[in-house]
């Protein structure tokens, strides 16, 4: 069966239309590569690309799209509200299917070596594939960005996992790892008291005790006349969405607060949908492979 | 985007090695064509092929199928547990994804048309492609079987939709025809008492006043010591799982009863699970191309 990773790949170029195209051209072209998504987003002057590849595909196409987003991106340039260190500024692959975390992480590996060789850029290693621990921590690789780094690299302490302790003069430096799906969650409550989306926040969210793996802020929506608890989830294996729903709920119940809707945003794998409607429906022993269309995946991947 | 659509052909022959093997033969070989499962019962005498496929893909393996089916099979020398008229006995066509029922009508009569051509054997539509509204009942079809359709099919009322009112001598007459997937949904109380599951089942189905598009029974589960409600869901988009299970649950508290958990047997669409986790888990405006496995499946098969 074959072998399926997802990545996001994420570059500093938000504006210019052409350059937008030719980065991601590779990922239109290269077979076993399949293209989800792209946005670019002018004020954070940043493009964010959602693919899926069989393991050599996505290399080869990452690496020819990185050839062009390095050609065309002058860092000294380039100006943004969202933080960066490189043309390339991040590159996450997360094991989609028939492919574990570990296998992710060698082939983030071998990717980070080829990249390099062929870019020069030098490499950090993030998420499940960082070498020193406080790098598993993105924020902490991109500290005062590609300004700061162009200086700090030289440091022991910021010196690159891959690559010479020296700045790409124009295309900075790039952060690769493995990781998991991250999942976009939000709980919109029958309150516009945004101080109840908080404390139900900061009872849920891992920084403040809660669920492991669940991040968490209490926001206000306006136009709905609603307190959102907003949420990403990033391991949905150990906190199921339905146990994080469940809690908002019960913490909820303690302002008589009950909960008017969710939402999941973006891209969601099915086993994270699943496992909640096997815990509501108490279905038994579900296969994933009962549903027709993942069997189908498979089959079809194969020729 | 491909269109696919599920199929699950039924055949007179549970027996033979050599014949099952050269029968599914085709589903294996033909490009575009995904065989799924394939299950032979002795008892039964009878094989069941659960496959999907494009539809020129699909028409073209079916025939060859049905030829090696017709050569191999004498129903004047069939015996088994299971109802039948055809050494090919039922061909069901399933709009699985990116198709819609009409165009599967549609197909079925192409596909009905060329089958006639290439094997003499005359061919009944049912359910959503049936032309006499009695036919939409494979069992009214199916009556007397075999043995005693081969005296009947020259009565007017037996008359077949395509061919001349006679049998074909070894290989009978086959049903064919476009219908919904079909959910085998089982839910078991916390009870022994069979007569609250048939309470239940009475209820909830379709025969005795429930939901139009539910078929269900009560039964014993021995081993487990406990009632199950057991049932075919025919329209999983009319009657979502979830409000299934809901109004069983209602039922069973008349009882003081429970539910001890449930089964979803068998292949299911992904479509059936994901209606009732939008329920529960209160999504608003969900989209199935959020699931990522879904998106792929488009992109995969336009390779």
């Amino acid at each position: 069966m074959v072998k399926l990773i997802e990545c996001v790949p994420n570059y500093s170029e938000g504006r210019r239309e052409d350059v937008i195209e030719a980065i991601v051209k590779p990922f239109k072209e290269t077979k076993g590569c399949y293209l989800l998504d792209y946005r670019a987003d002018k004020d954070h002057n940043r493009l964010v690309v959602s693919l899926v590849g069989e393991p050599d595909a996505l290399g080869k196409a990452l690496v020819e799209s990185a050839e062009v987003a390095i050609k065309n991106i002058d860092l000294n340039k380039h100006e943004g509200a969202h933080p960066r260190i490189g043309a390339v500024d991040v590159i996450p692959f997360v094991p989609l299917r028939n492919i574990t975390m570990e296998e992710c992480v060698e082939f983030s590996r071998k990717f980070a070596e080829d990249f390099h060789r062929r870019t020069s850029v030098p490499v950090y290693f993030y998420e499940e594939s960082a070498l020193r621990p406080e790098r598993r921590n993105l924020e902490v690789i991109r500290k005062g960005q590609f300004e700061v780094l162009k200086e700090e690299i030289s440091k022991p302490e910021r010196y690159p996992d891959i690559g010479s302790p020296e700045i790409h003069p124009t295309a900075g430096a790039t952060v690769i790892g493995a990781r998991k799906f991250l999942v976009a969650f939000n709980v919109n409550l029958h309150t516009n008291d945004v101080n109840i989306a908080k404390a139900i926040a900061r009872a849920i969210r891992s920084s403040s005790g809660g669920f492991s793996a669940v991040k968490a802020i209490g926001l206000e929506l306006k136009e709905k006349n609603m307190a959102q608890v907003s949420m990403n989830i990033v391991d949905y294996e150990k906190n199921a969405l339905y146990r994080v729903l469940e809690l908002i709920k019960c913490e909820a119940k303690r302002w008589g607060v009950s909960v008017a809707e969710t939402e999941v945003y973006g891209m969601v794998p099915a086993e994270a949908l699943l496992q909640s409607t096997s815990y509501y429906m108490q279905i038994s022993h579900f296969d994933p492979n009962q549903v027709i269309e993942l069997r189908l995946l498979d089959l079809l991947g194969r020729d």
